[in-house]
């Protein structure tokens, strides 16, 4: 007779070896091996499936994605909001379960993975938070977060350097509230991990700082994951890998070989399987009565755990009125009222300034005024100006440097793994609205981690500083030329690039409010003049036409960032020659393409040929012009001012190529680039 | 009196000081700090100044590129052609000292550097391509290739992901010719690196499988240095990471602070700095004589070697004539005659293939054909198709999975050090033609080395398979949206999405012949027609006509990939309906630019409306369509035949756009996208 424990673990892997199998698709083999690991550890962790969202559960972080048949699995068996018929439609188009986790469609996952080595990297922002939230609010007589952070991971997500980076940090910051459990089974895609890594992982791990625990035999020594689970969580400063020696694919006549990772079982694997659980072989989706109440009495158990948790919320806010009020407020998802105020307001009297600094301006005013606004910058601080002033450093006290309620996060030179811990702070919950400071140039090394901050709609922030050649002398290894079309190609990303300090503040004002789609602020190195005529408000359209040079202009010349003052001067040229410019500026594509057509339409009308003025690629900016002004070529090292004439933005030469393409459309018929077919 | 080791640091360091403060700009802290292992490095390399593409030099990589006034300073005092006039024009537009060293730029120069955590992934590749060179011409009498790769790099390089995932390999490859010197200042640009990178350094490269020498004093301990390059020779299965204690700014009035790292000193500073080096505190860009000829010895003797290596060369072809041939072959950079007779050509009534089977093919077709075309994958050897049969892993021999002269490299999980060490590949020369295979959507986690190879002209190519939603259940972490609009905005840089056999070998032929750009060859997973109209040399020209509808067709449907042969489909459809359509096939942008006017005027011509049709994001396609079938949102999880449907790529779904297109554009008058006012 097997033990309930081992019914139950049976009934995972049945469950999601017969997802693999209805799919015809997916991955059985890490399923079959982490199983036990799963249910030892979920057993004890602290969640509530009718309420996925309550702030102090114990989270569970699949990096290794592609195993996500087993946490489906999970969540039908915790009858989360999922069923066997949703495990019937695995890897269908519209199900709630699809190829990979992803947060955005099922409750019970917290962060979209796949992609390997983010989703340990997300457990790490994940920790993170959980530190920040509890060093802020808990209270020497009351404790309203204590969470654990769980994650599973592969040797690929080993592998993968943004895995490293998140690791390096996770020890520095000494993160005790994290447990990741490393599937060591040797196998990967091509085989025996022996053709391609065979690094000392526990070495690696210790000298990151963590706590490394091992299991040899995670196919069936309950009690010792069990155990290893206990000992990690008597850390005090250290976060824990448990290696867990496992069988890709325990059971399965193909066990330990990698041919049992990506592809279905044969139907006559399964059924010695199931015939080796003790189950009838031809049954499927089967969940024997005593494994549905065995769990049922674990969800019972942590209702009640949640319960108690709300009582002491309450007797929180009795005793701490202020700070249970704004605990409340984060929970509920709303900003302080009234904190657009704080928001730095400029006239055309004002200094012109480097749009990083008028980021600052932001930051520091916003500082204090929105605790749940925190942020860092990957070892740029100075460059980025990212820190706002009297700002406390989120440390371990230990380290003198800082302290855990501390608000803002020293990265280190880790682009990759900052972009996928904001993610992860994004996803811990208790409306954390968090910034990265780094090089626009640079936010591409985390491109993988952007890409998802935007599928699963976390609202981070980058602010992306020495945002163009403007930066000079670094040259081109730092001067974006197509990152901004990447960045705009991406779907659910602002990508902002502010003229001036009205329009900056108009970025974090759209950036902050934020629930369902990241931005990307890019800021200048070199100083820009405050615009007559922008307006937090104008800005907020994403696009408006800052210079009306008449009702009907002879051209329109439509520019962003530090390109608008300057296409603001060939205006004043064009008119000298007689010729009539509007020009608009056009901050955040996303934002100005959720305008109304009429309004879009007001500003890039029919009838006058529109130019693009932007000192990168014109590549996409044929959706809003007609003809560009761009730098289709990598940049070059010099001053700032000697590379702006080399490449043809001075007032002059855009004047010039306006007046080309105002001929060029002269006597044709000119349509607005914003009409489309359909 | 100084000995002239010491005389010789302090003129390297006198330079660099001299250059940053005529730029007034750049990063004097590191050229300090580094100068007396660079002289005691440099002292005992081989290498010619006057061939600096001498195969069997030793490779310098300045890892933390900022550092570059070190470099420079080098190559004037080894008399490269570099002179004390260019340290004058340091950092200055059309300089050949741009303010990060740029390989295209300047003769001495490795590889371009400067995003943290390139140049050590780069020394990698060096690594590698030296021993897969030896391996494979060296004989037991004769050695043709014995160089090393020294690399210097900072704690920033030691951050970034990018450098983990190379270093983890070059263990696993037991590279012994890499010997790396981590400038341990303990100073990044946040100040002291307590604040955030506190991991024992020493232990995590032990644990990669590194052999770790420590320097306590590298500040003045010149024999500390010289042993440690001894010791690490000594090395017979480990590449070795030299731990070199230093002072950030040594000498400096603010040594050892993050103040002296990225801003020129003060000119008192300089005087004193000067004056403790018994220089003349006025004299700038100072070159003792005894100095200078220190350092010509050094050639000379290095040119002596290099003469002598020749004569070896001239002995191996006469006893080796076929392998001579080869060498000389390579070193001439011309490619095996008739080579290309290989590729193999489709007719339409070959069977219907995946573009990634195809392209196996091709690998197939030139493996043992072209020596010099080596590749891998990142852990997806299985999915992408890139090995070919028969082939030899590079594995060390005592492992017993390969040789040294193994052509298959099993990069393992690391997108980004594959992305490096590929440039590394070809920086080396002998005419290495790389490639690395990996998921289209995982090209973006290296997206920081692409960038590179692009900027550097390395002629590396990406295998970029599952390059769509034709990829199926794997879903929208996995399917590819923004990724080409990414990767064409990226100058220099072909970016092919073949529709069928023909199309994927021109995709080989012209990235393997290219000499200066790198290749991203996009394939599908999914079965597509052998095309009706395609050719080799018809796609050689990037985007051609297809399907010629009639000479005035009613409409134009531009497509790539596995979309072409659904225009085709299409415009079938739109026969029926009385409507003619032209269906052109664009592979690559970046080619067809490179067109005559007139071709790519007769491809996408005046008075017709082009639909372009593509299953990924429309941005950028206005540049050569009026109207786009594209997907600007993510993907989903679902079989690839339903999402195909789902997303209206199919035939019907296409001609009814068709037929909007056409009706929209009645009565006006259309223009090519081609035709510009400047």
């Amino acid at each position: 007779m097997p033990s309930i424990d081992e019914l139950a673990i049976s009934t995972i892997r049945g469950l999601a070896v017969d997802a693999v199998s209805a799919a015809n698709s997916g991955h059985p083999g890490a399923p079959l091996g982490l199983a036990p690991a799963a249910h030892v550890v979920w057993k004890q962790m602290k969640f509530n499936p009718q309420d996925p969202n309550w702030i102090n559960r114990d989270r569970f972080v699949l990096s290794n994605g592609h195993a996500c048949a087993l946490l489906y699995s999970l969540l039908v068996l915790f009858k989360y909001d999922l069923t066997v018929d949703d495990l019937k439609q695995f890897r269908q188009l519209n199900s709630k379960t699809p190829g990979h986790p992803e947060a955005t469609d099922t409750a019970g996952v917290e962060v979209t993975t796949g992609p390997l080595g983010q989703g340990i990297a997300n457990a790490v922002g994940i920790a993170i938070a959980q530190k920040q939230f509890a060093a802020t609010y808990n209270k020497p007589d009351i404790t309203l977060s204590d969470s654990y952070v769980y994650t599973f991971l592969g040797d690929g997500c080993l592998m993968e350097g943004v895995s490293s980076e998140a690791s390096s940090l996770a020890g520095h910051l000494q993160l005790n509230n994290l447990i990741a459990f490393w599937d060591d089974n040797r196998i990967s895609i091509d085989g025996d991990t022996a053709v391609a890594f065979t690094e000392n992982v526990p070495e690696r791990y210790r000298a990151y700082g963590w706590n490394v625990i091992e299991v040899k035999d995670g196919n069936t020594d309950l009690e010792a994951i069990a155990n290893a689970v206990k000992e990690a969580k008597k850390s005090t400063d250290k976060p824990t890998l448990i290696r867990l020696v496992t069988t890709i694919g325990y059971g399965s006549l193909q066990q330990g070989t990698h041919g049992v990772h990506g592809s279905p079982l044969k139907a006559d694997d399964i059924k010695q399987l199931k015939k080796g659980w003790g189950f009838d072989p031809e049954a499927k989706f089967f969940i024997p009565n005593e494994v549905a109440e065995y769990y049922a009495e674990h969800v019972a158990e942590n209702q009640k755990v949640q319960k108690e948790w709300e009582a002491t919320l309450a007797q929180y806010k009795q005793k701490y009125p202020k700070e249970g009020a704004e605990v409340q407020r984060r929970l509920d998802g709303k900003l302080p009222e009234g904190w657009k105020k704080h928001l730095p307001v400029y006239t055309p009297a004002d200094k012109p300034l480097a749009t990083r600094k008028l980021s600052e301006n932001v930051i520091n005013a916003l500082h204090g005024n929105i605790p749940e606004f925190i942020g860092g910058s990957a070892d740029l601080t100075g460059s980025n100006l990212t820190r706002a002033e009297g700002s406390v450093d989120f440390q371990p006290p230990s380290t003198g440097l800082g302290a855990y309620d501390g608000v803002y996060i020293r990265y280190g030179v880790r682009e990759h793994g900052m972009g996928a811990i904001m993610n992860g702070i994004a996803a811990f919950g208790a409306n954390y609205k968090n910034y990265g400071g780094t090089f626009l140039n640079f936010v591409s090394y985390a491109a993988g981690a952007l890409r998802l901050s935007a599928l699963s709609h976390h609202p981070v922030i980058w602010v992306a500083t020495h945002d163009s050649i403007g930066l000079g002398e670094d040259g081109p290894t730092h001067q974006p030329i197509e990152t901004l079309a990447h960045f705009r190609a991406i779907p659910n990303l602002s990508v902002w690039r502010p003229a001036d300090g009205n329009e900056v503040s108009a970025a974090y004002a759209a950036a902050i409010e934020s629930t369902s789609h990241p931005s990307v602020i890019a800021l200048t190195r070199q100083n820009l003049p405050q615009l007559e005529g922008s307006t937090i408000e104008n800005a907020l359209k994403g696009g408006y036409t800052l210079v009306k040079g008449s009702d009907k202009p002879d051209i329109i010349l439509v520019a962003t960032g530090s390109e608008v003052s300057i296409s603001v001067g060939a205006a004043e040229e064009l008119k000298k020659q007689g010729i009539t410019a509007n020009v608009v500026s056009l901050p955040d594509f996303f934002t100005f393409d959720k305008q109304s057509y009429d309004y879009r339409k007001s500003v890039l009308p029919d009838g006058v040929p529109i130019l693009s003025v932007e000192v990168m690629s014109s590549f996409g900016w044929s959706k809003y012009s007609h003809e560009q002004v761009s730098i289709n070529r990598f940049g070059a090292s010099g001053k700032a001012g000697d590379l702006y004439k080399f490449f043809g933005f001075t007032p002059e030469a855009i004047a010039e190529k306006a007046v080309k393409t105002v001929n060029f459309y002269k006597g044709k018929e000119v349509f607005s680039p914003l009409d489309k077919a359909f």
